[in-house]
């Protein structure tokens, strides 16, 4: 069933709002085991004609989101009716409706909201609890272009959500007659990249029988995306997992924060984290996750030598002998964050994120990781990861977040 | 002049990645003047046959993004030559600069990264000093199809935006005839929500002639943007400055985050930033301001109430009996951070993100700042964002900054 998503609205084009409808729609859509074929954004008022249009002589369904308000460019509805050849109505009870959601709340309805009870004769009103813009569905057998169903629905989240799950859903599975979403499996990697897998297992998933898979690369990772039957998945995830078994984060869709407080809640082990050129992201990525305080209890930003110095212990002679960005100061800043906390592991981040402070010998994009735990001797690792200021805290955030999850196991 | 966009990208169907190309494209085209008519997003491999050719036929300028890597599912160069009617060639010039590439970074180019030098013969080569995918310019007159100029381009933002600024903006400015881009400034405010413009001046900007002007309401912040000549446009400035003087952040792009930066580096002063409930994500913002070192020196994340006391010199007492989420926590932390480093201002921040540990007293959503500086008696504000976990912490995040630019002033 091909479903192609249509989104309306000026700001979106001009980037004043990040357009969000077309990753939930993939993401909902994908767990009835349907595809969004194509998305498409246009401005408001009279562009939609043209795209949907086209939509409506490819697709089975086209959901239109957007252009539903009371204003002159809201156009949506009487467009849809025109390219559908039919004729625009008001619906009686729509118009009921709404006159009940401004009595609800003490608010006067305007002639310009009569509008939005116009529809397409024969649609259905899909009712909006949350807001004044019910949507329509125009099912295939009214469609006099061809066999194609389509949903107008509100722009809003709020309001679009809820009516995409109580009024939607229903109706594609109706449509779809798909009662059991095909399966599929993410695969996390770090420490690798995109060209690893080409180079390695590239050409044994494409030549497995039945299996759709994909690639997205990150900052710091790599996921692959399996899609097949439960056997076919399960030879595609033993041939990636064993050809990169080292760099497996997850295969339940886990982010690489969640495995690393996951594993260190198993063993009851707390997590200390001292940042220099992070300057705070390893603790924020790991906060973003819910239960995140039973793990992660103290969190060092020590952007200044000084605060190396006081809040870590690191000596200051190793600072002077060896430089803020070393193999020394890492170690002492984690086993300074360890001893400090009381924590059974920390990890220290140290260097240079530029655009100024590279040297020949250590340039922007060098930075030293330590991890210390109780009872091991401790490590540091170097990397080098020469990319903008944001780009650098990410990757340099990935490798200390890897080195614990590889050293906790 | 007709632009549109053409993203490809299954995991920007299948919900995986935000698409925020389309929005970056916007913002990017419109400071050009130009307008963005139509963006479209398909799977990745075949799927893009169908929509490029579409678009070709339609637009004087189509931009297409992904799908120029090594992999078996990278077909844009393949299918843009065969939906133009050109032949594909290998770029020698393209090769060496992708050799290169690799050696710069003493990791061996794989057979697969040759298809990455191939471009339709007569095209320009558009090189991708981060990345190994080049992009590829086809002028209109090489067009078979109509007069439409074509820009393949990668898709990872690191590498796409400063090719697009490199290669595609002088590119656009010769085919668009735009020497001077319209006017434009933007005004950014904080503590102040896009219905507080609506119901103050709203009506007055639009009735201010030749003025064209939009909002973009982010958490915590709202963007005024104004287009129109020189006078209007300082008319405009007056009229909303004049309304909202002291939620005014800037009139020159610039971040809360930088604002905060500068003001306290003009005086010479140090900043300490105590977080529990944020996590890192205030220092984390700060850090991402090139230069933040001069006056971030100290950061504590102190998820833990242990970690409040020994970094910070909290009271237990005040923990038991006002709890962590408190004024009177709020305020010891914020006297703490100021002590420990010696800096001349802190903000403190404690609060209950969620899902998890909200109660009647203090429902999830409820945070306290604290701000503690030099001979001045130590303040506490209370907000309540009843938010996801992640935009909680972004709210918290942009409020106890805006309490650092209002204090600080």
């Amino acid at each position: 069933m091909r479903i192609e998503i249509l989104n309306t609205g000026t700001e979106l084009l001009l980037g004043n709002t990040l357009n969000t409808h077309g990753a939930w729609f993939g993401r909902e859509l994908f767990k009835l085991g349907l595809r969004v074929g194509r998305q498409v954004t246009v401005p408001d008022g009279d562009a939609i004609r043209e795209s949907l249009s086209e939509a409506v002589g490819r697709a089975d369904v086209v959901i239109v989101t957007g252009g539903l308000g009371p204003t002159s460019d809201d156009l949506t509805r009487e467009i849809t009716a025109e390219v559908l050849g039919l004729e625009l109505i008001l619906d009686e009870a729509g118009l009921r409706s709404l006159e009940a959601f401004f009595a609800a709340r003490g608010r006067p309805m305007v002639e310009a909201n009569r509008k939005q009870a116009m529809s397409p004769v024969g649609a259905d009103i899909l009712p909006n609890p949350n807001g004044t813009a019910p949507g329509v569905y125009v099912p295939p057998r009214l469609n006099g272009r061809g066999n194609c169903a389509v949903f107008l629905l509100p722009g809003p989240p709020r309001e679009l959500y809820p009516m995409f799950h109580a009024e939607v859903v229903p109706r594609l599975r109706a449509l779809s007659g798909i009662d059991v979403p095909p399966l599929a499996l993410e695969l996390k990697f770090t420490g690798i990249g995109e060209s690893d897998f080409h180079d390695g297992i590239d050409d044994q998933l494409a030549a497995m029988a039945g299996l759709e898979y994909g690639y997205c690369a990150r900052i710091g990772e790599v996921d692959l995306r399996l899609i097949g039957d439960a056997e076919t998945i399960a030879r595609g995830r033993e041939l990636a997992v064993g050809a990169f078994s080292r760099q497996l984060v997850s295969d339940d869709g886990s982010s690489l924060e969640q495995v690393v407080l996951r594993n260190l809640e198993a063993r009851g082990w707390k997590l200390a984290v001292a940042e220099s050129c992070t300057g705070g992201l390893i603790c924020s990525r790991l906060t973003d996750v819910a239960g995140a305080s039973a793990v992660l209890t103290h969190g060092f930003v020590t952007y200044a030598n000084e605060a190396k110095v006081e809040m870590l212990g690191v000596s200051e002679k190793s600072l002077a002998e060896h430089g803020a960005v070393s193999e020394t100061v890492a170690r002492e800043m984690a086993e300074g964050a360890l001893r400090v906390s009381g924590a059974q592991v920390a990890v220290a981040v140290t260097g240079i994120a530029g655009p100024g402070g590279g040297s020949e010998e250590k340039p922007v994009g060098t930075a030293w990781i330590g991890l210390a735990m109780e009872g091991v001797e401790t490590i540091a690792v170097k990397i080098y990861q020469p990319r903008n200021r944001k780009d650098f805290k990410l990757a340099v955030s990935q490798a200390a977040l890897d080195l614990v999850r590889r050293s906790v196991g």
